[in-house]
């Protein structure tokens, strides 16, 4: 079996670590990388000199046989970059939000199947082992009826100058209650607040509602002071936190419920049955989800696999924030999330824009 | 100097804690308590022996020349009792929510100055040293602008069966939000969901508008793993955590910040200016918040004083509480707070006829 | 059944307490108390209006047809105090430590039998609910074989002129050791030093050999900037750490070991078989501990029973402080703890000196 | 200015990280790694491309033309390696302990000075920012007069099956403390006990004597549930708690203390000033330790220093350990710590055959 060969669009933030991964993982080489700044790139040569080549543009990767490209460039660019990739035959791993607008998303759809490509999207706290093991708790029943689902996600900083805080943060906390209630909102309305940067908005306060009246609601913030990464899963029998900021006891699993039994002899009043338990914090063998993500796009590519994160997952988060979006712009309006696949027009055209700003 | 005769209406569960702290202080006498169960009486009468006497109908504290009379019966009575308190001459110090609609409290207010009564409701957080040592840094500037507020208190229990939880939870978390910002909410929009018992909102997330574009939010949960009671001040200097469930640290000042400055060169674009400094844990003499309310009721009462909290500061809170109630009701729609002083009639009937079931 | 009629010497520090709590448990009345000082009489009198009557003079007590007494005044008087009430044919339950010497402690025991007298030591920790967890999982054989004990106590402040931190604090844990291993230490070797006060050792390090090669150690300090009251038990298959500090997770049980296995292939070397686990946080109805040994007290005197920790029980106790005081003053010298109920001669007549400064 | 030519002798657990910081440091080359196992030769060469040639016989490293070695291997290896390196030309950092006996880390100082070599300890603390600010605040007096210090080192696991858990964790806490103090230990006192592997002591308790009364102690274990690093240093004025394993708020500032004032009045008795004030966590800009030792060890080559952790500075805490082991043997006895370089001939004995063995 020969080594996939890998090219990288998109050395800044994120770029590095996608790099890293496909450099360490057995059965891949990255053969070459692409970014606009030249001090980029020779950062990466100098880190890396297992990595053959370097470009300021991207489409000189065309021309080097490689199999497969990862992009990590501005989302604004995701959808032209992908699309001709894809055209050229690559298969194309991108980072989230895959585009900036769902309309693009399905595009991009249509372009892999045509070319027959894998496209993935880069949503990481689907390969996350405790998210993974939060939603095997759930599917087996442990947590009961799932009551509601609350996320935060707030940190000081990472201020982005074109997108806003929902574009930013949101994408992760959608991929994760998809995931995890395996559906996805009827409707959202978000809240959001422009304190720093006029017209970009920097804390967010976003209600979705899921089918069989499940509430979840995600805090967005890059405003505060202590960072916090933290999903709340509330069950009829159990509870669950998922705090990603620990760095050991990253689930608990809380052995308290409420019931409402109905006793017939009080005209119809309830009474609640509350049990108090154990709090059990399971032992969760941790690899890298960055790592889990790779191989597994690795995989895909070799045994011509659907990822878990495909272009239709990447389009539904996107939709999803659509949807917030516009509330947001109307000050909270419960909107109905798009499932049709077509952004608004406006949307569309203005991600383009920002894509060649 | 005479003692201030003290009668107490309820002895349920924060009634206790009422009469514990004006038998405590100095100045005044707890005379005769009274509850509708002869059992909760009995429990009082043993713990307290000071007590003189005790009655199942709190009319019979008309004729034993009381001073005052503090009220800690379910909210749907307050009105009905505190207005039958002041017609027969008693300071009132009553419970929150001052009325379950502010119409009847407006009415209360009135009642109040015509019969030369002090009217205050038991706010206790404006008496909470770790609240207005954030109030104090608010006014000082110490902060700078303040950019969002965000609140949370949940844990598990205590449900009520004709509450909900914005009833229950969130007059504490609006009455520090206004104190903090010295305003009204321009508008409010909740949403919530009845998990456990039909009808009853158990968990609820209210977004409400300050004057000055200042946002906050406030989540209320009777359905959470973890006891939380937070408020996280954003301004454009510092940001402050007040954490109420810590024991000794109850108030962390970050002096961390992040400044928009515009630079004219580039069109308009910003760039931001961070600044990580030390976090300060300041030192709080901490006395029991409601010892200083009942304190300051005394002495409103000795020197005809207006209470920090009275009547009007209870009914505004009572005015977002019934805007909140509304939005939650039409599911999340953003609806004005009404500053009128006149809640909705339907609302009056309602809580009236809770008041006799 | 008629109630026992209790009275209180001593009403400092600890003694509103035990007041409290004989009063709220049914079967019991406190009909007088007595202290030095008329200030805390007047203060407890007012309090608690259910008492008799007060006197500065602790002997007064024995014309009022009592049952017994709680004694908590300073432990350089309880020797005394202790043997005139059994004398007067009184139960007793004397705050720790029982005395201020072993030889005393003995002859405490002694008055105690030749009077038919209850004589029950104020060990509080054997009678908390979290300790009594612990203790069942050690006899369950849960843990495993116990390797070591690490016992903490520190906080800042409460500084005491007349004892020093190891006769303050090491009784707890001496007590809680004790209990939890069911043995008494062989040998003991303490190193402290007086920081603040000359003569008077505010921090102290103590480390004690238990039966079965298991290795104990205290760390006792008043001179801490955070409090901390924890033990860690390590065992064989489990590690538990209580934590008294801590309001709801008190204890947690970590079901992680280490086991040696001996490889004969390899010339003697061990190779290390690790496991890591869950770990768990046990539900435990928290009842006072107090309440509880209060109650045992009680029980005690109308059933005539030994109680848990009576006057064996607290000579031991003072039997490994003594031990480790001499330890202290020989600079950490290992000493062999006194098992034959006689202190050094010099302590007894130093403790003795000092009940009457 | 050409660049320094590396070679890394060891590529086990510590090795890989020196490796990757010489790599990373402008002004450094490594140019050839050495260890015994070429499995983890290869994994260094797959992974630093940029290395240029490794082998399994150090020795090979002396026809390379290089400037410095660092060295990672056991340390029952480290005496032999350094002193041949040295004999060669080549400037020296070693790994912790630099000896296994205190005569061997005399020799080696007088080899590095007969071949005018630079000798240096990897005592990563000593340049470790928190420490360093730690270490700022007692020399500005800031903490008044030091009390004592209190030092934690514990977690579960890497058990070494040569060195007792005194050899491998204390160093650090010894090289610290020596720091901070400025001084060296006068006494050592430590107990300890071999609970998994017979022989090999993986608990222990350390008290330290310094100069002017000054307590410490550190306790040492592989076997507890939680990891902990953590020393607090307790001043007149204030108290400071250092702790590694907080994410980010590593160091906490008590503005807390307690002073005995003579009153006259009183025969002599003190009486207490306690102050309560804030806590202040200090922002400090962290810099990775290790990348601030290499650069140390690149500067000192460069300019002919002195490293602050030179040869005298690990043969000094070499010699407290080794008091520390005598002590341990005899069941906890004081032992001085002997200053004169000269470790016990039966401790080089036992060394050196560590060494073949």
């Amino acid at each position: 079996m020969t080594d996939l060969r890998i090219g990288a669009i998109g050395c800044g933030y994120w770029g590095p670590n996608l790099i890293r991964n496909f450099i360490e993982i057995p059965g891949a080489q990255v053969i070459a990388i692409s970014d606009l700044q030249q001090e980029s790139l020779d950062r990466m040569m100098q880190r890396f000199p297992q990595i053959e080549t370097s470009t300021r543009n991207y489409t000189d990767l065309f021309e080097m046989n490689l199999d497969a490209v990862v992009i990590a460039t501005p989302p604004a660019t995701h959808y032209e970059i992908a699309r001709n990739c894809m055209e050229h035959g690559l298969h194309v791993l991108v980072e989230k939000p895959i585009t900036l607008n769902s309309r693009d998303a399905a595009d991009l759809i249509k372009v892999a199947e045509a070319n027959n490509c894998v496209l993935m999207v880069g949503h990481t706290f689907e390969y996350n082992s405790a998210v993974r093991a939060v939603k095997q708790m759930i599917r087996d029943g442990e947590l009961g009826d799932i009551y509601y689902i609350d996320a935060i996600r707030a940190s000081l900083g990472l201020f982005q100058t074109k997108a806003n805080v929902v574009w930013d943060l949101a994408p992760h906390d959608i991929s994760i209650l998809r995931y995890l209630l395996d559906a996805d909102p009827i409707s959202v309305s978000t809240h959001g607040s422009s304190c720093v940067q006029e017209g970009i908005e920097d804390v967010a306060y976003t209600t979705l509602t899921f089918p069989n009246n499940v509430l979840a609601h995600i805090r967005s913030s890059w405003l505060d002071p202590s960072k916090q990464r933290r999903i709340t899963v509330v069950g009829s029998k159990k509870m669950v936190i998922y705090d990603d900021v620990e760095p050991l006891e990253k689930i608990k699993i809380y052995d308290k419920g409420v019931k409402a039994i109905r006793r017939t002899d009080t005209f119809g009043e309830f009474s609640f049955a509350y049990h108090y338990g154990d709090v059990v914090i399971p032992y969760i063998r941790f690899d890298e989800p960055l790592r889990v993500q790779c191989q597994h796009f690795l995989e895909c590519i070799r045994e011509g696999k659907q990822p878990q994160t495909d272009g239709h997952n990447g389009m539904r988060v996107v939709q999803v924030v659509e949807a917030a979006q516009r509330s947001m712009k109307s000050a909270g309006d419960t909107v109905l999330v798009n499932s049709n696949g077509h952004g608004d027009p406006a949307d569309v055209r203005q991600s383009r824009e920002l894509a060649h700003a």
